[in-house]
């Protein structure tokens, strides 16, 4: 199993991609994607989306695991960090990935024991646990990385968080079959 | 000019296609998907993406024109806005539409003469200005009408909200001239 994870930002979004077999893991590609905070976020949205589906096409990964979001700040970084949210879960469902959810606590949790873990502790965890030798490593890949094991650690496939009837949610036949969803008066 | 107005909303998201011809307005088509609020978010925010690419394809618009957050709403609310917003513009802006932004008053102003206007009045002036008759058009109908309309009003192609070098954001183009932009390190 495949599990890419992110770290949405609206300036720096993280990513990593891990492999499961048998229990073993393998780390097949981390990093981060910097964006000029002065940059009007459309943009900075299209580069989140294509930064993630060059991965995904490249990786091939089975399902998305994200971070959901940090409820302690104010409400424009949240509609900000909402709306990078929306771009990452868009470019996983486009692939055909499944989309699952966790918070900062449950992936702290997850990989050290502790839900109030620092940025270099959950680091020093996903080192060794994922057996990577990197002094340079940045808090964004590591957070990225810890979100992805967090799934895997979580039962991975057990807990859908979208149901797809199908392998795809095609909206020609979803309309088909619920056409009273369409709100449509026509003159 | 073909302006795509959109409302989104995690329940309901309201979608308007006008056309402007020589100071002439014609309307395309109008709609809105509705939503079951049980069902997960990233289900949802597929099934907007596709909505908003299905009528894109059919009428081509050039132009995206989609309202900003209302901020006075909880953080959870804002959160999910955020979402959809970003599932909105990565569908525009993955068919090559450009990007706009107002806010709810600058819409109602534009439309009414009023930034605060109720939506009954402003599906009056939507009709008059139109010349749309449909007594059961819907507000989240009208208010996508008017999202569209309130951009061509403050001069279309104007108020360029991103700025994309070239026709489309490429992506492998874009790390290749910027390659300090990916904070990568293997070990």
């Amino acid at each position: 199993m495949r599990i890419i994870g992110i770290d949405p930002g609206s300036v720096v979004t993280g990513l990593g991609i891990i492999e499961v077999v048998n229990g073993t893991f393998k780390v097949l590609s981390y990093d981060a994607l910097k964006m000029n905070s002065k940059q009007p976020i459309p943009s900075r949205l299209k580069m989140i989306y294509d930064f993630c589906i060059a991965r995904i096409e490249k990786y091939k990964p089975d399902e998305l695991s994200v971070e959901t979001a940090f409820f302690g700040k104010n409400i424009q970084s949240t509609m900000k960090l909402g709306q990078v949210r929306g771009a990452v879960m868009i470019a996983a469902l486009n692939s055909g990935l499944r989309v699952f959810e966790y918070s900062p606590r449950e992936v702290k949790k997850s990989v050290t024991g502790s839900g109030s873990a620092s940025k270099p502790t959950v680091q020093t965890f996903i080192k060794n646990i994922l057996s990577v030798k990197d002094n340079k490593m940045l808090s964004d890949s590591s957070d990225a990385l810890a979100i992805a094991l967090c799934h895997y650690f979580n039962g991975g496939e057990k807990i859908p968080a979208v149901k797809i009837r199908g392998r795809r949610q095609d909206w020609k036949e979803y309309i088909e079959k619920n056409p009273d969803k369409i709100l449509r008066r026509k003159k």
